[in-house]
């Protein structure tokens, strides 16, 4: 089961310490550069849409199966699939963001906190409001 | 980037035209065979627990770009990227499930519309109500 990445984080952020721990929590906006040849996959991708981004955490740990929640040592260890750490054995990050841009094969993107250089996996609309699409 | 499965699904679903095309459309309950060597992974999760499962559409056409929504032909063609089509680049599966039983190193789920042998890639708590952990 091998991954192709179809595209990369271009993002501030570059430091993990810096990072927010979700998008929501003051993640700046950024941009998606989908390889050209991918390009024909965000067909349909507008402005205000709400999407899931699937990325490939390269820098996270995938040997670690128990953390502290947040990195917080006063919370007892737990799980790495009852908690949202990017250390885990396949270490796929999930990401809620609202497209504020479409350009070619860039999608400008509001509350991500990835890392910039972060390969990009895969793009989903959000169910519910985009169900049926 | 290749990915270990940390386990397997087992469902009676085995045949893609008869499985649901989202999880919520009446798919059967299900069960979650983890890999022995990743059950601590598992410390934490409990029954009532709504959980983002993410698999590996083993069945999936990954050369595929553009599709029509849910297999409909009268509608017209859009980017995989704009639907949640098994067929993508890579083809990781999204499934929100509720878990009803969690013994040793199996969970079994409701609302699960994968097929009997799909391999698991993560398990992720959903965030809102479980932010915190």
């Amino acid at each position: 089961m091998e991954l192709h990445p179809i595209g990369t984080v271009r993002s501030p952020l570059t430091d993990l310490g810096a990072a927010p721990k979700q998008g929501d929590e003051g993640a700046p906006e950024a941009t998606f550069a989908i390889d050209p040849k991918f390009a024909p996959g965000l067909e349909g991708i507008e402005e205000g849409d709400e999407l899931v981004v699937l990325t490939w955490l390269d820098r996270a740990e995938r040997a670690v199966l128990s953390v502290h929640p947040r990195g917080d040592l006063s919370r007892p260890a737990t799980g790495v699939f009852a908690t949202r750490s990017p250390a885990r054995p396949n270490p796929i990050g999930l990401h809620r963001v609202r497209v504020v841009g479409v350009e070619g094969a860039e999608l400008r993107v509001a509350d991500l906190e990835a890392l910039g250089g972060t390969p990009v996996l895969d793009v989903k609309p959000v169910l519910g409001e985009v169900e049926e699409r």
